[in-house]
């Protein structure tokens, strides 16, 4: 079964996937319409899970004294991680613009929870982190999503897990997996936004590319697709 | 900026999203046309990663002696997994298909190395495993794309890592993440295979959301939101 997409149909998907950002800024104070969220979070839904477990659950926040104190834990951890690098670096990252928590129109903490539908999960016993992978997974999809709807995702990082926890009343036994900004923006950047501060390069497709065995670059067998991973992509 | 996606182009994402499946079985002869696995695995490298670390590799396997291996070990850990539950989940579980190792025109390891661009990535210092979670988003790009080409793709996740690093040379430092199988196929199925062989049902999007704190499922300010998601996916 070949050809069940038309070019139409994967530039569109193609075109998600170029153009999605990690968005930190422009963001505008247009509210996300509830159809258009109930779409994004209807294709994170989507998203494979081992076993067909589904472990994701999806917090939506709008509450701004919730926000206000996950922006006073970005800051601690910023402040924190900044101590772990030297200048010119540790200047470089400071002026860097990293969350939105406060200006985006919603906020989304996405969760693990290994206690659904378990404790036996198909294709998790040998390698447990296949759950939280799941939700990975989900929030890729959601990514896209929104980007096909016009709306910018920022994954915030920079957090205590702890601190997540307790302000958005998360039980022990349940993973905060990603702390998401999403709203409408002004425009999506071109380029990844530290691709463009010059903190770091796109790597050349054919760099992370190995055949049969890690760290072996080239095979005779491969000669074909290297040359098309060379003149295409890079 | 809304709109910059036509009715189409959004046609073209959601349809990758939704017609996406694991797949175990219905695996073609017909090799993967190395344009086509070029697009693929560039649509991967353009996930977003933490500190834009790109700590993603790509492990082409077509060899049948290391793919023998692998499968060997898929053995191993099914009949040690089997052994957790009970019939009559068990001879159920025994009796699904639930890996494509040989039959598939390729196998792909996809692995995290947390070495690349380190020590410091910005973003990674408070949660770190952010970077094995950038390799997830990676897997879900390619796994769409796979979609948006006709190719299936199957998440092996019943093995052992140990055994994935002997084979495939893979070094200490390294997190093997997935194990996939990829090739064209007669057909994708309508619907996930553990939701056909009745083994799980896909939970209602409602019962995956909550609103502003864990375990919130009602709050009279996402009335609208609620009804919309009610009456439109379940």
């Amino acid at each position: 079964m070949n050809g069940d997409f038309s070019p139409q149909e994967k530039d569109g998907f193609y075109k998600a996937v170029f153009s999605r950002r990690d968005v930190r800024s422009h963001f505008t104070a247009e509210p996300i319409d509830d159809m258009v969220l109930s779409r994004i979070l209807n294709a994170a839904h989507h998203a494979p899970s081992v076993g067909f477990s589904q472990p994701w659950n999806f917090i939506l926040i709008k509450d701004k004294q919730a926000r206000r104190e996950v922006k006073e834990s970005f800051e601690r951890e910023r402040s924190r991680s900044s101590a772990l690098v030297e200048d010119p670096k540790r200047s470089k990252y400071l002026s860097l613009r990293l969350e939105g928590i406060l200006d985006s129109a919603l906020n989304l903490c996405v969760t693990y929870d290994p206690s659904k539908f378990g404790p036996f999960v198909i294709g998790r016993s040998s390698i447990p982190e296949t759950g939280l992978y799941s939700v990975c997974c989900a929030i890729q999809n959601l990514w896209l999503a929104a980007r096909a709807e016009g709306v910018g995702v920022g994954w915030v990082s920079i957090l205590s897990n702890n601190d997540l926890k307790r302000v958005l009343g998360i039980p022990e036994h349940v993973v905060p997996v990603a702390y998401l900004c999403l709203g409408h923006v002004t425009n999506f950047a071109e380029k990844p936004d530290l691709e463009s501060a010059g903190w770091l390069n796109r790597l050349p497709l054919k760099d992370v590319i190995y055949y049969e065995r890690w760290n072996n670059a080239k095979d005779s067998n491969w000669e074909q697709i290297q040359e098309m991973i060379l003149s295409n992509f890079d």
